[in-house]
């Protein structure tokens, strides 16, 4: 009746969906924090952000395997095309639909699809919104610290190194961006 | 992965589905066989079968994750409780609910939640299916070949040795089931 009803201070802002009451190891991914950020520079940043991504792996206390839920809005990109030395990934789509980009050109990939991409395969992947609402997937990976990934497009002058976890980006010369 | 070993068997009758118009590294899980064995023995084999698995990691040349597509029917059990030395488990349920059991009890994963084990934590975990209607899940590990399975439950004399992968069940005591 008003327009500013109570409103119990400590809680997240209130959705429609009902209070969380899984504990670990059991999860409700709505009740993990949404991370928006990127360690690409500009100007690949903006084309990524924003995005929601929920370490579902890391609230569980998963470390050898990484899992994160992901909501990709319209006219964003996964990440730039790229490939991984030492990790399979695995993507599987959960709600709307994305453009998968690879060697063989574009496929359309809509809820209950899947992609996968093996450790050294040297043909990179990227998933890009085309459509008009959010698409949500899980993207899961093996944790390899010896892992980098090397960016597959030529007009994306991108290197990380000198590892994965703990690397920076540069251009492919290996001066700063 | 599996708490089960592997055993050749036939391939499952084909499925309904329309031919998948996908190629990898993108898949449809609908064109992947569904295999529906165990390498348990009885009384445990008949508690997890009939069952659908498809494995799409297989599938997609994944060789450092395991991705299963499972469909548990009422009444069903994913596995006995177990828990795995080496490799981290995620369950995440895309349709209808399973039952998590767990040190903690009983919790009740619908679509959309998941839950994670990390390898070496010895708090066995089983999915059982009370409903009515078919469930669905994701099932994902790393893969080491150091792993194995512990089992958890009293009642359940059951070992798996000395490997994960190409080892065989046992009673606790070693003498065959």
């Amino acid at each position: 009746m008003l327009a500013e009803a109570a409103v119990p201070v400590n809680r997240a802002p209130q959705t429609t969906e009902p209070p969380m009451s899984l504990q670990k190891p059991a999860l409700d991914p709505r009740g993990v924090s949404a991370l928006n950020r990127s360690g690409y520079p500009e100007p690949y940043r903006t084309r990524v952000l924003p995005r929601e991504k929920r370490r579902l792996g890391d609230a569980l206390g998963l470390t050898r395997i990484g899992i994160n839920h992901t909501t990709l809005p319209p006219g964003k990109e996964s990440s730039m095309r790229h490939w991984h030395t030492h990790e399979d990934e695995f993507v599987y789509v959960l709600a709307g639909e994305v453009v998968l980009r690879t060697e063989l050109g574009e496929q359309l990939l809509s809820a209950g699809m899947c992609a996968g991409f093996p450790a050294g395969t040297a043909d990179g992947h990227q998933l890009v919104n085309r459509s008009d609402r959010p698409a949500v997937y899980l993207e899961v990976s093996n944790r390899d610290s010896a892992d980098t990934a090397h960016y597959a497009d030529p007009e994306v002058d991108l290197v990380f190194s000198p590892a994965h976890a703990r690397g920076t980006f540069t251009r492919r010369d290996g001066t700063p961006l």
